[in-house]
């Protein structure tokens, strides 16, 4: 958005002023449905209609503009970027439109990609830039089209920087970003939400500030559905700006453009680019400084907060759009100061959502994917429909291809030395093994003095809720029950509870216990022995690589392992035991020893051949206790398969 | 199938033996599904998989017949009965085809509909008995289709009675049992599973035992899936006939029918339609005390335990069928003495299920009608589809008519006289009414010493449930807030308690407690600004005939009322406050008072007038408490509705 340029005359009248109000779109016949319980109004609604709400409850509110990276690695590391800064509860984030990088392609780095990414992985509701100078209309559409597709559902529409010095408008061609709104509320009615740029010192180019004001006018009755401003530096000339928008009848939201100063270089970048001019007091504080990054940024924080303060304190603004230039410290500081970053964002459900449209009603998903869920979004992309409410109305569905899942943002975030250094650069055995799920567990140096953060099974640290388990978890991974994902039993805690609270307030959350790991046929031996004195308590599901499959639950049903019950609604259960998906989740779970952590080691080397030995020959085993009020038995069933085996 | 008379010339082949094996039907297709969690694998089976179950588990069973009743009252009795009888756990019982009667009519003492009742309102597995002489092939296929309509699926195929002395075969026409099976398998496939008659002394119209024997065979072969025998007086008989069924080939389940004697008149009148002899052993115990009921009776009673051990002692035997001549006690009495009459019965489901196939998948539904079963089956009997798992999947469902409601059997089962008694001659004010429903709740007789039964709004005397609220509940309905349904909330008790228990063992359910009365509109304009400071705790409905509607429900969602956890299995919820179709309740609630209860007064006369003011005035409010683990406010809120008054 910094970039952008904007008309200079108005080329046509507006000749439709009802953007926000078509009926029969599929974004609105969607949000009649009464299909699920809505815990989170947020999934269901339409980004202008939040705008809409928040400004009604008046909650504050902020968004976080970022740009396209580019390279693969920078790739991976915005989207770990996302989902931290995510936490913090931003109404929406935005992504720019870069016409070099090739934005609308399928490259890891492109913009459709990244917002692709933020919308589906990350469950950020994300507004995609789209610029139309210089293309043709089959481009746009195209990109449109795509964007839909991949559950897209706001555009940010710029007319992007002219070529060359010379440009001339195209007769019938996208001259200016009212032509891209046009175009957008013909080709897709109501589809999109539109948002268009404002600019609170007036347009660069525009021949007045007055003119410029006309200009946004024919962009919001052309319908568009909100105004996000270029950056300024005083508050004032938001508030005045946002009243001469309504002295000539802009009554649409229009979010104030705010950018923490980070460092000398990349404000006078910025201020270049923009051709804005730099208050003189700023000028007089940064230039004696301007070597010393740390009190820049210090004095960027300042302002930026003070700023904020006043345009929250006016009573005009309800929500705040941050250039984030992809950098995390100085925005999250001010967010955190204005005190509008959530410390501790309730969590709808206890999964990460997706923010993609036909994603909205999904409410229940299969445990086994609990710390791999992008992986999960990924494997169940194509189906039509979401299981909704009972896992079971989706018959056998089809999980996508287990090659795909080393799709890159999925791959490990941490090179190959670090992973050997994390899981041993020589295994000497199975015990070896052992001692890596052991360290992982205790967050105890392993025997070389690195910390083991990751596994293959395990993108993330441990969740707060397993160190409810840590000391049992400790003393069975140490004796070759090698763990991947457990949960405690709980039995009716608060579902504002902040270790294993999800949902509304005012609810109560459930769980039984849970527990899956590896290990090797000797154990599961006697363990099915034990199993037996627990027949009727305890369900579980035991598979070694090639599908022999040992289980006692009853027809192949699910088994509901986490619910909440809330006030004035049906009964949540997000999370369960499902046998067939089970054996999908085992076939990548099984590969995960061989393409994660075999591969770490040359061919035929002792290390790979132990993982390919216990890859080849341990089962993977996950238990159930049913009874949740009582203390959880998993614990005994597995003192006792030792007890047997000694 | 006493007077069933058998075929005695072979007049085809059999040209089908896989009766019980065709692929594709409907039965089959449906019983493959995976999409409900099947808490009662009874509601899933067909009857022959059902008597395998029980056959390989060595769960002895029980079944029983009736005959079609000839009058209306009759058959509001007769129902009664089911429900009573069905109580003890029958595996099925079987509805005998009168032609006579004209059985296929829509008269509502005919057998089909009389079977339709016994499979729909009162979710009894049923057989309907079907006879084929001297009728077109068109009027069996007819009766056939409106069985299959009706969602009965099981078929008695017998020859019935010959009209006159002189009968002869009809060429191309039904003249056997076996031409009937044979017309099922080939215009109906395998949708009906189809019981035929065997006759452990052979047909007294058959040329021998034998060729008898062969006959029975070809019914089999034919497609028949399993057999139920004519009465004998020894367990001998009936061993000796089963052995002799499988050294021919017959392997099908046999089961005996056994005849408690009753009276001396019907055994007499039996014998001489079955043309059976009675053992000269009987006939000297029953003469001396032949005009002595009881002690007849009581010697039936003996009678039959003894041979109904000997045959379960056999091995031979795994169920047992009785001709209970619509009669109660001596059946239900040997029944209890065997010990297969069922005590406890596990309730599937807290609500009373329909037989339905295409209700097999109802698991849920809204609470409002909790007392009144038949009334809630009735009029959604058009549904395609039940809502299942989730209420609001199903959107906007349309109840059928109210005008509906006076069906039969669905009236009220007291005389006018006997219901002026319970709820007055003469009322003298809203207080007289009061006082009818305090009655009902105490149980204590009312100022005239008449006990109060039953009410509109409940066909039976109160759950055993309800007294565990009695008391709340006498307060307030002497106080005008008019009880018509409750229940307390229950947090975690296991699914096997006797009072609130349901579902399968090993579970444990769960309430929010609700409360819905009539009561007067200045009671409720109180009770709304108390109901201000519960706002987070309590939800709650208000309305009045003419629909005004007050409510704090969030998007008119349905709030879960009644729930429980398995092992092994989803979440069931079988219990909701659904705000949607509590619009048609209220219809049918506030139509109760005019239909049942003011219409026994005279036009214009004061106590009419009382019940009209009630009906054109009070508001129906149903109140939940979401905090289940905490002590039920809802008597609180009442309390201080109460005190805000005085």
């Amino acid at each position: 958005m910094v970039n952008e340029t904007q008309h200079t005359c108005s080329a046509s009248s507006s000749s439709k002023s009802d953007g926000g109000s078509s009926s029969g779109s599929e974004g609105s016949k969607d949000s009649s449905r009464c299909s699920t319980p809505v815990l989170d109004a947020d999934r269901h609604e339409r980004l202008r209609e939040k705008m809409r709400r928040r400004q009604d409850s008046g909650d504050k509110w902020f968004s976080l503009e970022f740009f396209p990276p580019r390279t693969a690695n920078a790739a991976v590391n915005l989207i770990s970027r996302f989902d931290r800064m995510g936490a913090g509860g931003p109404l929406f984030i935005d992504v720019t439109w870069h016409p070099a990088g090739d934005p609308g392609s399928d490259k890891e780095t492109s913009s459709i990609i990244i917002a692709n990414t933020a919308v589906n992985y990350c469950g950020l509701e994300t507004i995609l830039h789209m610029t139309c100078c210089n293309q043709t209309k089959d481009d746009i559409t195209g990109h449109l089209q795509k964007a839909k597709r991949l559950g897209l559902k706001n555009i940010m529409a710029l007319r992007g920087d002219p070529v060359g010095e010379e440009w001339e408008e195209e007769v019938d061609g996208f001259n200016y970003a009212v032509d891209l709104v046009k175009h957008i509320r013909n080709e897709f009615d109501d589809y999109f939400d539109i948002c268009v740029a404002g600019y609170p010192k007036g347009h660069p180019e525009a021949e007045s500030y007055e003119a410029d004001l006309r200009h946004l006018k024919e962009k919001v009755f052309a319908g568009a559905d909100f105004i996000i401003t270029q950056l300024f530096f005083r508050s004032e000339t938001f508030l005045k700006f946002m009243k001469d928008c309504q002295a000539i009848g802009i009554t649409c939201p229009i979010i104030p453009g705010i950018f923490p100063i980070q460092g000398y270089h990349s404000l006078r970048q910025l201020v270049k680019l923009s051709k804005l001019e730099v208050p003189q007091e700023i000028k007089d504080v940064i230039e004696p400084i301007k070597d010393n990054d740390a009190a820049i940024r210090n004095y960027g924080v300042e302002l930026a907060v003070s700023m904020c303060r006043e345009l929250l304190d006016s009573g005009m603004v309800h929500g705040l759009h941050f250039y984030t230039l992809n950098r995390e410290v100085a925005t999250t500081e001010v967010l955190k100061r204005l005190g509008i970053w959530k410390e501790d964002p309730r969590r709808p459900l206890p999964w990460a959502v997706s923010a993609h449209p036909k994603r909205r009603v999904e409410d229940v998903r299969p445990i086994f994917w609990a710390s791999r869920p992008k992986s999960y979004i990924y494997r169940t992309q194509e189906w039509d429909d979401f299981p909704n409410g009972r896992w079971g109305n989706s018959s056998s569905p089809a999980f996508g291809e287990l090659k795909d899942y080393y799709l890159f943002y999925l791959k490990s975030k941490s090179p190959r030395e670090e992973l050997l250094k994390m899981w041993g650069e020589e295994l000497t055995g199975e015990e070896s093994v052992f001692e890596v799920f052991t360290c992982y567990i205790t967050g105890e140096p392993n025997k070389n003095g690195h910390k083991v953060t990751c596994m293959p099974w395990n993108d993330d640290p441990l969740a707060t809720e397993t160190n409810l388990l840590k000391e049992q978890l400790e003393k069975v991974n140490r004796r070759g029950i090698l763990t991947i994902n457990s949960q405690p039993n709980i039995n009716g805690k608060p579902s504002t509870d902040p270790i294993v609270g999800w949902g509304p307030s005012g609810g109560y959350v459930f769980q039984k216990a849970y527990l899956e790991f590896f290990t090797s046929s000797e154990i599961v031996t006697a363990l099915l022995k034990v199993l037996k004195k627990y027949e009727l308590r305890v369900n579980y599901h035991i598979v070694n690589v090639k599908g022999q499959n040992i289980t006692n639950a009853p027809d192949l049903q699910p088994n509901a392992v986490t619910w909440g019950i809330f006030p004035g609604r049906e009964i949540i259960q997000p999370t369960v035991v499902d046998p067939v998906s089970f054996l999908s989740w085992k076939d990548e779970a099984f590969a995960l020893w061989i393409e994660q952590w075999a591969k770490l080691y040359e061919e035929e080397s002792p290390s790979r051949m132990i993982i390919q030995y216990i890859h080849d020959n341990y089962y993977l085993v996950n238990l159930v206790d049913n009874d949740f009020p009582l203390e959880n038995c998993l614990w005994q069933v597995v003192d006792d398969t030792f007890e047997l085996l000694n």
